[in-house]
């Protein structure tokens, strides 16, 4: 396999989903109807709230799935699988059905995001991609929406394909920064792949081939006069790189074009300080109009806290730190047995316990509400059983438990909801069209302007959403909770 | 571009290598002779050296490079490109020489590793690609190699697939996992392109699928007998899992069923305790062949940890902290130009000046020796002009200069000294056959065994190995900086 023709996803998964597959199969379990569900745990970088992202790529991969006559020669020749399960695989299909949130909407821990519900075979092999598709998206959707948010307004880029974890990272990281609010990539192939936009100026080696920065900045304006974004740091920003900018712009102005887009990059050295001298430079050079850009090593942080300086910028170029959420740069979703059909077709609840408390599940098939208040903010998300809930009790008033205080007795009043997830797939096929990535980021911006709290989207000990449930949901885990230890 | 067609990595690349690659052809600068080097600045985890990764990848990516018509149709519509660059870009070949370490080096920051000699253009549109697969296969084999390290001898296991980076982060992840001693992976489709080792066993699924662990455990033993690792952590590990896993082993006892490995995973709670707990209850049950195998957030410092504790433990599963190198998830090479032909064809040296002392580059085509004592010890990697130096002379005596000591008067004496660089890619094309996963692992093992100081494979404050440089490389540099500053 060359990387030219690396694509055969269908084998993306982890071996272990495979010799228990074989071996559902083997004991002719494989038919049995079952669901699992997708949930995460904790935020990433201590904030209150993260964007479910990579839902698409999901879909498409389970409309797609399948194992070509080399995947299975190839996993015959592991000595590990039975025959039949073998030629099960030739004419493998995935036949479920998944409810899963909207992709881009704001999710919490311990929800189920996403919910399969299919044969125990079917539902078991495709637990890698799923979470490495929910994981490695939503991951950088949260990072680039708190970078979007640091940057206060001001137009942010993706310029991270070169320190991204390979192609795909580069690729599916753009498409999840634009989710989280980004407005363009540097990345050609993400551009192609999901329409969206692309930028891109210069670097160093343009004003190094010329050797001098005069020249190097006077031969990109000549072939870029409405697109003029000259980088500035080769040799040194206040007493070459400026001074050469402002000589280019002006002679410009002489000839009498009038550039679109005009301006300078910093991509090193303290970027509050040389920003607020360029600017100055620029401004009384008479180019107030000219942009000022600026790159290296950004994420939230640093933006905040350039910004808290004066630092005087129109638009940031991020790279490393938003392709990789350098910061936190693991999401950790995991797919779990939720229930099991028994022979009448009922589904049981499963859960597991564990030696560590936060790793305990939330059993049974689920419903997940959010609950608005009149204002139309979210107050709360409140899981219930398969049954639901009337949507009118909310308004009329609805006791709920709050798992954390059960001791507490609240209600609902005077509020509306609205059920999260819905049915995306059905028998192995989408159930509506596929939303695009722009749709996507606008739900995005919507969500977090009309509905999140701002106090759960402050990056310092931001609100925690509650997580309520049902009294009947609630007594229900409690029950096997006590029953797995008696 | 559904997740099933999307590699696409010709356009994998910044716009602005486009940009600027139109530009020079736009100003017929195009065919004009140029160098760049790949290098890095620092090495990840404040370790004392780096192992190069991604060379077979590069390899692939630059024999294939091309662009389809809709490549050429989607940049039309961009409105940024000429008519005659465009047209170009639709019959590109690169045709260009690639000097590098052989896959697997063990690296030092500023030294360069990869050099491209090419027509301008051709070297500038190549940049990005190159970047992402350096960065992040030498970023995990870095890692991997640690984490081997630290397990002492333990065979360590990829389990990263679901925390990855998106798939082609676990695939090529496997890969750099394995160059950096991993004795195998999870990962399905990395074993069948990359022909190493899988290996997989039981989730928390199988054991919550029967409800009742002895169950889970039975039916599993009956499908895998010759591979039976019970994962105990689903209830309760010392007072359910581990008596289970002990009576499943006792029933095979008894049915006189020999396995050829059997024993117990252990996922989460203090595995430095359970470990030794689990330990002496299988040793009591006679069971002392039964193998103890542990997972959950395992990277360096913590499995240095659990052994420094006594944990009784045999081999390693190692999953997010390894495939996303979370510890430091960005690894910082740079593509920077380092000379220019001039009209005669001989290449003039260019060097970049920065805010930062640290992204002063390091001019001209250059080559790299890595010295051995008589012992075969590295004792410094030497940096000379393209002249190279006569490889008698560091036997016989060789005067160097220690850039960060250029006062010190030193030589190499009874030393042998190996040209790192090779000519890997001639007019385009390979020079030689493509390394195998395998080989290139075995290439890392035995330098680190036989080459590479102990002191500088400490985690903490290693030995900071010596790049020294030719007198005359040297005061060409220092040359070139004082003009730039004349």
């Amino acid at each position: 396999m060359t990387i030219y023709d690396r694509s055969n996803i269908g084998m993306m998964m982890d071996l272990y989903e495979l010799t228990m597959a074989n071996g559902y199969f083997t004991q002719e379990q494989q038919a049995c109807r079952v669901a699992f569900d997708v949930f995460y745990r904790r935020n990433p970088d201590g904030g209150g709230f993260a964007i479910f992202a990579g839902l698409e790529q999901i879909l498409e991969y389970l409309e797609g799935l399948h194992f070509s006559a080399e995947d299975v020669e190839y996993l015959r020749s592991l000595n590990l699988f039975s025959a039949d399960f073998l030629d099960y695989l030739r004419d493998f299909r995935f036949t479920g059905d998944v409810y899963a949130f909207p992709e881009g909407t704001v999710m919490y821990p311990e929800e189920p995001i996403l919910t399969v519900v299919a044969d125990l075979v079917q539902a078991q092999i495709i637990e890698t991609e799923l979470l490495a598709q929910v994981n490695h998206q939503s991951l950088v959707a949260t990072k680039a929406q708190r970078v979007v948010r640091a940057a206060a307004g001001r137009p942010v880029s993706d310029f991270g394909a070169r320190r991204a974890h390979n192609n795909d990272a580069a690729i599916y990281g753009a498409r999840a920064c634009c989710i989280g609010g980004v407005s363009g990539t540097a990345t050609v192939s993400a551009g192609q792949a999901f329409d969206i936009p692309v930028s891109g100026t210069m670097a160093h080696s343009w004003v190094m081939y010329y050797g001098d920065e005069l020249t190097a900045f006077r031969r990109f304006a000549e072939v870029y006069p409405d697109n003029c974004i000259l980088l500035v740091d080769t040799y040194d920003v206040l007493r070459s790189g400026v001074p050469n900018a402002i000589k280019v712009f002006s002679e410009m102005r002489d000839a009498g074009i009038e550039s679109k887009s005009f301006g300078i990059r910093l991509d090193s050295g303290d970027l509050a300080y040389l920003s607020r001298e360029a600017r100055a430079m620029l401004d009384a050079a008479g180019f107030d109009r000219a942009k000022i850009v600026v790159s290296n090593s950004l994420d939230e942080y640093t933006i905040t806290s350039i910004l808290d300086q004066g630092g005087r910028i129109d638009a940031f170029g991020v790279g490393e730190r938003m392709i990789t959420a350098r910061s936190e740069p693991v999401f950790g979703a995991v797919y779990k047995l939720c229930a099991v059909a028994g022979p009448d077709g009922a589904f049981q609840p499963r859960i597991k316990i564990s030696e560590t408390v936060a790793k305990i599940t939330n059993p049974g098939l689920k419903k997940v509400y959010r609950v608005y208040n009149a204002d139309g903010k979210a107050v709360a998300d409140l899981i219930t059983g398969w049954e639901g809930i009337d949507p009118d009790a909310v308004r009329t008033g609805y006791r709920f438990v709050d798992p954390e205080r059960p001791w507490k007795k609240r209600e609902f009043r005077d509020c509306t909801a609205k059920e999260l997830q819905k049915h995306v797939l059905a028998n192995g096929r989408r159930t509506g069209p596929a939303a695009t990535v722009r749709d996507i980021a606008d739900y995005v911006r919507r969500q977090l302007k009309d509905e999140i709290w701002d106090e759960e989207q402050r990056f310092e000990y931001p609100h925690k959403h509650y997580i309520d449930m049902s009294p009947e949901y609630y007594a229900m885990k409690m029950r096997m909770l006590e029953e797995s230890h008696g």
